[in-house]
């Protein structure tokens, strides 16, 4: 059993997705179960997803699976475990991960086939995630926050090839701003140490997604930042 | 080895002993030890429990362990492990969990019997834990906080068959009263999505205790509950 | 795999190196991983180390290993892992933790010979960790906060035989001194329960340093302390 995190913001089922679907990609196969579940104990469908490349998915059907489900390849089972056979009797209302889904995620681990752990449903009928996505033109990037580490790092809506098509490359300065204040100086580099401890820095996150970063800092922080929160991101010009 | 909790509120033994006995209920059997220890140094005494399930606690002797043994059958045999022959010479004066109960763990859960770790002592003299009571009269139920989680979910000292004795029952309107501030609104259901997003609720929550929840909010921030808080729960109506 | 530690204060060395040359002392040999890099992505190296006493540290080489391989008797063999075959390609320039350390402790942990996991470098060119001393006087001894923990207790660079020097005993009262203040009534205990709650004490910690505490309460927050700050112990009575 390995823990991924257990410390994602409260309620919030991008962020956890992103979580979840960077892990896996350096993560064995196995069955994977996911919880960020506001909907709990309502109608909302609790499901098990047997993806392609032989990953299993475990957890509440709001999104959260969808980009991990992506990652592995697309489903090519999905079940439906609201009434599942191994779940816990009586299933809480409010504790789903502890009454249904770690005892199907038990059974799938030791070798139970997925369609033994609920009702076949249609893939398609899965509820799916759709991230925001930037503004790019000329020069300018409007982008939102998707994700915060616990360093204040803030991770966009965006990647590299967006940033080029605005003609901003690493090397360039850029202006950000959020909340009605501009930020200059800021550099798009490779890695924190590539401005002043208190500089400010864009660059390529380790999973592929151009994030915020104070040197030393606190981004977050810094800017006021949380999730959701707008960015605009605008060449400022060439570090000489 | 399993982590079932770190991050619990400092010094407090109750909501340390719920966590403990809420856990038991889905844990194999086996040894489970549990470090809430404010007098560590001190003449309390430390122990380990073998209960009537087969489980053994291991801790100090500080009513941490009580709700967990009697949750367990209750208890078999105790044994004083303060000189236990198993403890990291020198045990330090300020960390028993790592100097004495993890070591005396590792040898229970390799075989060691019990009696073999320290000398047995009656268990009519160990530490109990009384959790308070709440009042219970028609219409009102005066009740205190006695855990929180993350999720700033309030668990209280009451079980839906007291509300039910004060005749409030799921489906009820309440008044929540608390540091003499009247919160109005508040809807007796069943999970957090019974309300809208920002709307509060009282519910029988996953260790059957009544617990107030904001819909993905913060109910003790938004009541300022900690530890111990009292709060009075009115009948104000029944939702139509 | 055992995880340590994981909410050490960010960018801060010191009290990481700390927390894992005292953690090292009670766990078994193996392979141990460290990663508090805020120079991640520079020329920085990364290093494997082989100690005298069959431990391997595997880390950035920014003085975060060099308590952890003193304790284990020295460095026997430095290996720059740096550009080891052994990472994960391409290796991002932000998170060598999960590109470069872990893959190179798999296979250290399978049973790789170091060297072979980079290229040997001379043990004398690591980067090395020096701890400020403290000042010893008669009667008073000047110390800096090296590491604090989640209780508010602050371990300073102070022993009990460099307060023995000072003419400070166990049993004395002491004047602390910090940030232009003075708070008397501190005692020389031996654990949190030898003052009242909420009354403040040094002691020896379980890892041999003096630290100061508040029973029951929080010394940092207390005193307003954080790493770094410079705090007096000035002798001034014994407890009658």
């Amino acid at each position: 059993v390995i823990d991924v995190a257990h410390e994602l913001p409260r309620h919030a089922i991008a962020p956890a997705a992103l979580v979840l679907r960077n892990a896996l990609a350096f993560m064995p196969t196995g069955v994977h179960m996911a919880v960020v579940d506001p909907g709990v104990g309502t109608d909302r469908r609790s499901v098990a997803l047997a993806c392609r490349d032989g990953n299993l998915l475990v957890g509440p059907d709001n999104g959260l699976l969808w980009l991990a489900a992506e990652q592995c390849g697309g489903i090519e089972r999905a079940v439906d475990i609201s009434r599942s056979p191994f779940g816990i009797e009586p299933v809480s209302a409010t504790f789903h991960g502890r009454d249904l889904f770690a005892p199907v995620v038990a059974r799938l681990a030791t070798g139970t086939p997925v369609e033994r752990t609920g009702e076949e449903i249609d893939p398609d009928s899965l509820v799916r995630l759709e991230l925001p996505r930037p503004e790019v033109e000329a020069g300018q990037v409007t982008a939102a926050v998707i994700s915060l580490d616990r360093f204040g790092n803030a991770q966009l809506n965006v990647d590299a090839d967006q940033l080029d098509r605005a003609g901003i490359k690493r090397g360039d300065r850029v202006v950000i701003e959020c909340g009605g204040r501009g930020h200059d100086g800021v550099v798009f580099g490779r890695t924190f140490a590539d401005v002043e401890p208190g500089g400010m820095l864009i660059y390529e996150d380790s999973a592929q997604a151009i994030a915020i970063a104070v040197n030393r800092g606190d981004a977050a922080a810094t800017l006021g930042l949380s999730l959701d929160s707008e960015v605009t991101l605008t060449k400022a010009g060439t570090v000489q």
